[in-house]
């Protein structure tokens, strides 16, 4: 049977050259890159290697990049990194409403450590407006964070804009760009951010690590204390094989990303525009314009995600209904709850996460093996009897 | 020029089968483990897998093991999970003066949250009193938190003591076994703790995948917040080609543990016998009988330790003076000087983490190589000469 992994949003393939970085640290390479004897000389030399090909790729400076072991993390020490180190100055901060759930969950133990938070909301195709932001600025605002493109329906926020806005009032301003960088081309200085996540698995690397841009002179607390590694900001013993992988994949993102755009955003219009013609009643979720290059996500009405997925893999096809950090809890989304879809339409939601392997034809196989799927559940469905009745009724 | 590593404290070589065993993630089987479809199954299979080898090693039941990104991060779990779980029934800990940094800093942080911290002494060995956490113990301590055993002198405490007392006085028991686990017999319900660290890089596991095992039942609160991975208890995409290496890494020790402890701890008396018959004023670190079993540590007297760690480098030997976390910090050992060693003998620090590869050789090798280093630097040495002088005179 054919195979189409369509679901890159949750995790990529690692490419063989980010493996190929990462063996000698798992040889002969092994050592503890803090070490002063030459075992510790070619770790640490990777180290630096992949912090400068990480820094190229966003536009910052090496010394501005601490790696950590996933997103989460970055979200987390940025989120209660940048609030607890500001906390003299006030403690209320600004979120979307539509952030991934290491931002509102950490923005939920600030709320137990006395702090307070305001969610701004997106409109109908999960984008904040600025104007929001600049709303929900209180006197003692001491963080604003709104991620740079959402994972669930890769919407891309307007962080210039908002950039500004916290500028003028000097707020640290933090970006989730877990989704957006190596996918996108992402500059820190233009962004006009404090703060910055990304994630390798997001871009062809490894699972496991992961980094946080802090600009120069940002005051920020670590997350984890201990050793004097990453300058004292982030103790614990380097994953070095992570960290040379997350280099590579940097640097291969940074040399590919035009033609990578190009091919996926081509794939991905025509999936966003085949699919509602073989389907009735499907909802484009997301911004038309503003979106990442792989990223084609649908609400098929009458329809409850999960049983679709399971059809679809029955077919060979992986694919998700959102977020994988929380797909096992199988709730509707927060995201599309946020941008007012109604509970019954999100909880179709079909998200394809396109990856730089996957080509036309693979859209033609989703296209033609959805199709009877979604017939066969919509038979099932006592919300399309009843819509069904209710069209001949009128 | 002949190579000897012997630096395993501060991380060892990853073993072939280890590196065999996380190679499939890193290849064909990259699925996200949270997802539903086909591409999560293998690597959630394989978590799984780990995650009862890990158990088995420390016997513990697999449900109790939350995968982390390092001891480090284990500990800070511990540590800031447990107290802020247990505040309302108090703000005070326990430690011991030789613990971790990520154990004191964890303890530092939760100063500044409010919590106090008393640190229990050590005697000459390294080796904390049972009774003094006794005395230590208020009617506000909610955590005691002492490791298993040192990774600078290698003294194993007596832990089972310890946990007879925080059982007593029903308060949550922390051991950072980081040292320990892989490398002596461990076992959680004989050791009576209720959390327990331990890392991959100590027994020839990769770095940054390790482990934090929480006895059922016990209160903790999360470090990462986000999604739904590891039960809700530590968010973020799990390091699948890490734990699948943890995991194998684990099963290795667990049916090796009995021949590496009769050849490890055969090369280390060899070296503690033979190298203060080869060098004078020296003082053998550590406890005499409860220590790790690759591990001999030294205080060379009237010598700088970094200056010894290079010249042994330059003669292709690696060693250490102190913990990897901190040896770039180039201090006097907080350990050696909580054992009561004055600052101008703990700076004479030398630290072999002997490794199941080394043999009676290398150490020969090192016999050979390391008075001649010895005799030079004491030549150069103020104090040294002073010594000399005053033992004529006297």
């Amino acid at each position: 049977m054919k195979k189409v992994y369509l679901d890159n949003s949750a995790t990529t393939p690692v490419l063989p050259e980010v493996r190929n970085a990462m063996l000698p640290f798992l040889t002969e390479a092994f050592g503890n890159p803090s070490c002063l004897h030459e075992w510790g000389d070619i770790p640490r030399d990777a180290m630096e290697k992949a912090r400068g090909q990480v820094a190229e790729l966003i536009g910052a400076n090496p010394e501005e990049i601490i790696f950590t072991g996933s997103g989460t993390e970055s979200n987390n020490f940025a989120i209660k990194g940048l609030a607890m180190a500001q906390q003299k100055k006030g403690k209320h901060v600004v979120v979307s409403a539509i952030e991934h759930f290491s931002v509102l969950n950490s923005a939920k133990t600030l709320e137990k450590w006395g702090f307070e938070y305001s969610m701004v909301p997106v409109d109908k195709y999960g984008a904040v407006d600025p104007e929001d932001v600049r709303k929900a600025i209180r006197g003692d605002t001491i963080l604003v964070s709104i991620m740079q493109a959402n994972g669930e329906v890769g919407t891309i926020e307007p962080i210039k804009e908002i950039a500004k806005i916290t500028k003028e009032k000097d707020i640290p301003f933090h970006t989730d760009a877990v989704a957006a960088v190596g996918n996108i081309p992402v500059n820190v200085r233009e962004l006009g951010v404090d703060t910055l996540s990304l994630a390798a698995n997001m871009f062809y690397g490894p699972k496991g690590i992961a980094a946080l841009w802090v600009k120069k002179g940002t005051r920020i607390l670590p997350l984890l204390d201990g050793g004097i590694q990453e300058g004292g900001r982030r103790a614990g013993t380097e994953n070095v094989a992570g960290i040379a992988g997350l280099g590579q994949a940097a640097e291969m993102a940074r040399l590919q990303m035009s033609s990578r755009i190009v091919q996926l955003t081509q794939v991905r219009d025509y999936l966003i525009k085949e699919l509602p013609v073989k389907i009735s009643h499907v909802v484009v979720t997301g911004h038309p314009q503003n979106r990442l290059p792989g990223h084609a996500s649908f609400c098929i009405e009458f329809i409850e995600g999960e049983s679709m997925l399971m059809l679809l893999n029955a077919k060979g096809v992986g694919v998700t209904s959102g977020s994988a950090c929380t797909s096992r809890a199988l709730q509707a989304s927060h995201v599309l709850l946020a941008m007012g879809l109604p509970h019954e339409i999100a909880q179709g939601s079909l998200l394809f996460g396109l990856g730089i392997d996957n080509t036309k034809e693979d859209v033609d196989y989703v296209l033609e093996v959805l199709p009877p799927i979604v017939e066969r559940l919509r038979q099932m469905s006592p919300l399309y009897s009843k819509f069904i009745k209710q069209n001949k009724g009128g």
